[in-house]
């Protein structure tokens, strides 16, 4: 499971808390700090969990920073996080900072909840379909991003991606991760979903295993189409295994939520999700009878997702 | 505070939680669980928290480990912190692992409570004594024991301090930063305790400082005595203003308590925890009346702290 529950003392309570810290990946400090925050409250919402009751911060600070840096880069960092906990209806309250060779950005989420709050994950039955809410390709899209500075790398990639989509990519990619799936969660309550998770270092694959592994039901998850921001495909193509991004073990951070949801109420989450957040979500797959795992048929549609207008509005 | 209180959506309840990472200071991967776990909890114990609902750890191994330096030391130093949270009555579920130059080891505890499970910091009353749980010393004691494979270091303190002092001192030091502080926080509510604080990073004087701080009465902290492991004060001196131990600068880990209590009670306080847990409790200095701050007196008492038979008793 995403986040761990612990039944509390009180009122038939319990706690719900998540950890999660990692190394910066974008090169704007202030969008850092929203997709920290957003990657650490998301194990919530994997859970229908949409209330977050405390923000912790996590913080380490590089020791090749200068001070000129240092005072620059922390706040922006630190105003990221925040403004992103505040999206999330929530606020930080404690946390340390160490001083460390490399930057650490992260933080822990914590909610006290009634039973009705949270869904369980291990619900999927033979006939529901799987929802992803976000488009594949974050890890694909940082580093084709970096790579637009090293001639060496860029030359492997030229060919099938141009500088201008590599930008749009990483534009996509970095609003993308700091994107709460907070209304994603609502949702899950509305349109009845039968467990989720949310995608991140294990890749699509690896977390569609993940939750297969859990079911009580013996299902099995197939997995049709690849929602990818647009190009990366291309991109890992080019690469040959290093990302292996069409067989869904490319790691990504702050992705989208996964969805088993009953058939007839997909399209509706789908369709009321993009209304209420612009943002569109696709059904990726099906549950069938099987041995709880998960697999991606032989050739996969990719579904090539483009950067938004509203991807750049900060810009 | 040494912990942030949220109150919770549920029941007049609170959340209450504090998180603490750092670098390992002792050798022993065992011990040094124990003492990331026994750190992190104490801010709870500061509170007049006892119960802990949850742990999460918090992990990085250094990449410089070998593979089978790896092996061995992280399931120690992992074992060693569930042992001290199981000793807290309370268990890890949750957290994050991830790869740094240097390691990385700490946690975070969350309880939620009543309001009368916690002691608010802030009542010290003129006439209050001052309590401390804990001996000072324990940086000294650490720095000490690694100069003792520095011979440049080790001859500016070999005149004043044995190599046998030395192992006591930092075997004393370690068990110290291990014990939990929870006994303490149980008596903080049997004997009235008005508030309390633990010692860590900025010293003795550094946190009865931000203790006097947040005071609702106007009333100053006045420290008579310095209960120290036993040659740590000599040491201390010999290496200058490196580490400004009788100054109450020197910086802890995992300290002691330090409580301001009424003055018929304190007495009975350190008896109480000496009977408990054998080791002894010190009245270090008063409450006057005063603007909110802490100082040490000229020349203050120091109290030499033998190591105890005890603290050898897992080797």
């Amino acid at each position: 499971m995403d986040a761990c529950i612990t039944p509390l003392r009180h009122g038939g309570l319990s706690l719900v808390q998540t950890t999660d810290f990692f190394y910066p990946l974008v090169d704007d400090p202030y969008m850092m700090g929203k997709i920290a925050c957003s990657n650490v409250v998301s194990d919530l919402y994997a859970m229908g969990v949409t209330e977050c009751d405390n923000m912790l911060m996590l913080l380490a600070l590089s020791q090749k920073l200068t001070d000129k840096e240092r005072d620059v880069v922390s706040p922006l960092m630190i105003r990221g996080f925040k403004d992103c906990a505040e999206e999330a209806g929530t606020s930080v309250n404690g946390g340390q900072t160490v001083v460390n060779p490399w930057m650490i950005i992260g933080g822990v989420a914590t909610t006290v909840c009634q039973p009705n709050e949270f869904i369980m994950p291990d619900n999927a039955v033979v006939g529901d379909v799987l929802v992803l809410t976000k488009p594949l390709g974050t890890q694909v899209a940082v580093n084709a991003y970096q790579w637009l500075d090293q001639p060496e790398r860029w030359n492997r990639i030229k060919l099938v991606v141009s500088e201008d989509d590599v930008r749009k990519a990483y534009q996509r990619a970095m609003f993308s991760m700091a994107r709460l799936n907070r209304t994603g969660a609502h949702l899950m309550h509305k349109y009845n979903a039968h467990g989720a998770t949310d995608v991140t270092g294990f890749g699509l694959l690896g977390h569609a295993n993940n939750l297969a592994q859990i079911q009580k039901n013996e299902v099995g998850f197939v997995i049709h189409n690849l929602p990818i921001i647009a190009k990366m495909a291309a991109v890992s193509k080019a690469c040959g295994n290093m990302f292996g991004l069409l067989q869904g073990h490319s790691a990504e951070t702050s992705g989208g939520l996964l969805i088993a949801l009953p058939r007839e109420q997909a399209a509706a989450f789908c369709k009321d999700i993009e209304k209420q957040e612009g943002y569109q979500a696709w059904i990726i797959g099906i549950v069938e009878k099987g041995t709880r795992s998960a697999r991606i048929i032989d050739k996969p549609r990719v579904i090539e997702v483009p950067a938004k207008e509203k991807d750049g509005e900060l810009w």
